[in-house]
């Protein structure tokens, strides 16, 4: 029986995470989770999985739960709840799945009281990666990816030798805006941008999708998870999303996992790790099906975000913070309508631009770089 | 410094695995190997790589090699020497790349000396499976796959527990006819067939290739070398040769082995396990270069042999010795242009439906009922 520890439990990828440990009563028990602001769905959660700590966004959300539950469980809220939750004494495996920077200090403070971490949250590692493998190494735990295509290089890379990967492939789908050009790119709106071809996910990841940033951001998780360099890190454009990234070895032997669009595969792979169980309704791959499987060129102008998150990986230190915030601050502007899409990357830029890079940040200094890039593209909208 | 006996290294698998041997001297040393009747080519092989031990097919050649070598090496001819070969002491590991039925007895003789074995010869696991099986787990040695798909899933199950496995999915190019109708197929001829669109291989398995009698050969081994039930193992048309086999989990993730159609990928995948090696001048794997890849049902009625091996092999025992014999002798006459291409397919049945089973067959029923198989398929044509 492992016990669980869920950041994000109302989120898309917390509910597919919370499906897994239904499927699964006997080998997964929630013992701790966070919620937002979403009270209806925590309740639920609260009433079907029995948990013994629950931490919410709010402290007003946190006293009405006390007051409906009483002493069923413990309660928190806040940031401090969140470390609470991740901390929680009972759990083995922590799964991070809350959006945004906020994820940053939960995971680490996981990792020093010795959990597994199961990362869903790319901020953690944009922004902090070295300090969270500097973290797991001291502390002798596992990181396991939970985003399929760092989950497809994770399957791949079990039974091989690390110092034998010649290169990581990631693939992309290319998002909703794959087939149009900058041109076209001027004038798309919000509702244009949701709508994602094959991947049902939240609405900031799924804008980063049609920017490309989400590429961008899985090619620096992947240089701090799999200890690569940028250029052993690929990406291919792969419309389908069946292919959900590659390894390519040293004698020219390529590795790749596939599967359906269902994330809950991945999810289910890092919570039964090392080993698999079944997943009861999943869709079975049918290849014959399919039919035909299409590969592209990544075009670095066209995806121009692509291109600046390799710049801030390779340049390294304070730079994919200012990435990060620089993205999500236009990602939000953009989703409020105050900015067209093609500002996005145009944001993102100027503040890599204006940015000194600090080597090897420490945690207060990563989030002094978030809050002060927030402010300098906020201050340009 | 792993210490290799090559078994048939005048042909295709076996000049393959010599060149890798050639680009990795401080890994690998040939100490003994077998050729048949190509003596030129022999005698280059033991001027470059100095082996301890060479057998030929002939008592002949085996003569005139002692003359012109005197005590360079210890030689040896016919079936006794094939066995000398493959269990010569000073050899780690055995890579049995003859074709036919002679292959059976060295590997076993290989086997019981405690040797790895890395097959290529199909006959060994078609026809004496639980044989060889039963002498590795005895001897606790090591089976490793040459042919590209049974590498393919043996490289995709590196790190992973079988009885998580939910199915084998293996690749079939189609060969060199998989356009044509089963009436287009009564006319073609033998250059025709020898025209295979991806590999360049021996002349009997690419008429294999054509038949689709090579996939079924490869199902029989797929049963034997990963231990699962024929209802585990599927086969898809997969014209482009690039994705080499698959595997599908219980948790429907799906993982597959790509590359170039190199057959040195999986050699050296084989000598170099449980490590991987550079393969200095092997073209690497471009997916956008190539662009798409296809993947079609496999039709049991236009690719018939299929079918047979699907059949001999669910009935098992002596069975698969019967489709195997057939086949060899059928696909003989074919080459000889004496019988036309679709008469192939109906000799195997009818040595099949004439059979009656023999179940857990020793090494002398195996070979009496491949003697007896090809007495009968040659009666009839």
């Amino acid at each position: 029986m492992k016990r669980i520890s869920l950041l994000g439990a109302t989120g898309s990828i917390g509910t597919q995470t919370l499906d897994v440990i239904r499927n699964h009563p006997n080998e997964f028990k929630l013992v701790s989770f966070s919620a937002g602001s979403n009270i209806n769905l925590t309740r639920k959660i609260i009433l079907e999985f029995q948990p013994e700590f629950v931490s919410v966004a709010g402290r007003e959300d946190c006293v009405r739960l006390k007051n409906e539950f009483g002493d069923a469980a413990a309660f928190s809220y806040g940031e401090e709840g969140l470390i609470e939750a991740a901390v929680y004494k009972g759990a083995d495996l922590l799964v991070n799945a809350v959006l945004g920077s906020v994820g940053l200090l939960p995971t680490l403070k996981a990792i020093e009281a010795g959990k597994t971490v199961a990362i869903a949250n790319k901020e953690t590692l944009v922004t902090a990666g070295h300090l969270v493998l500097e973290a797991a190494e001291k502390a002798k735990t596992e990181i396991l990816p939970i985003d399929s295509e760092h989950s497809a290089i994770f399957q791949c890379l079990q039974g091989e030798n690390r110092n034998e990967i010649e290169r990581l492939i990631i693939t992309a789908s290319g998002g909703s805006f794959r087939d149009y050009t900058r041109e076209q790119l001027m004038h798309v709106t919000v509702k244009d941008a949701l709508n994602h071809p094959n991947w049902s996910m939240g609405a900031k990841i799924t804008i980063d999708s049609a920017t490309m940033m989400n590429k961008g951001l899985e090619v620096i998780e992947a240089h701090w998870l799999f200890g690569l360099p940028y250029e052993k890190i690929d990406t291919v454009l792969h419309r389908e999303s069946i292919v959900h990234s590659l390894v390519e070895f040293q004698d020219f032997s390529v590795k790749a996992q596939l599967g359906t669009p269902d994330m809950r595969i991945p999810i289910q792979y890092a919570l039964s790790y090392p080993n698999r169980m079944e997943l009861p309704d999943a869709k079975r791959l049918d290849l014959a099906e399919i039919g035909r499987l299409h590969f592209e060129k990544m075009d670095e102008d066209r995806f121009y975000c692509l291109k600046l998150a390799y710049e801030a990986g390779r340049i390294g230190g304070s730079m994919p913070a200012v990435l990060n915030a620089a993205n999500e601050t236009a990602v939000n502007a953009f989703l409020q309508e105050k900015i067209p899409f093609l500002q996005i990357d145009q944001l993102i830029e100027k503040a890599l631009a204006r940015h000194n890079v600090i080597k090897h940040p420490d945690l207060e200094t990563i989030r002094a770089v978030d809050a002060e890039t927030r402010a300098y593209v906020s201050s340009l909208i």
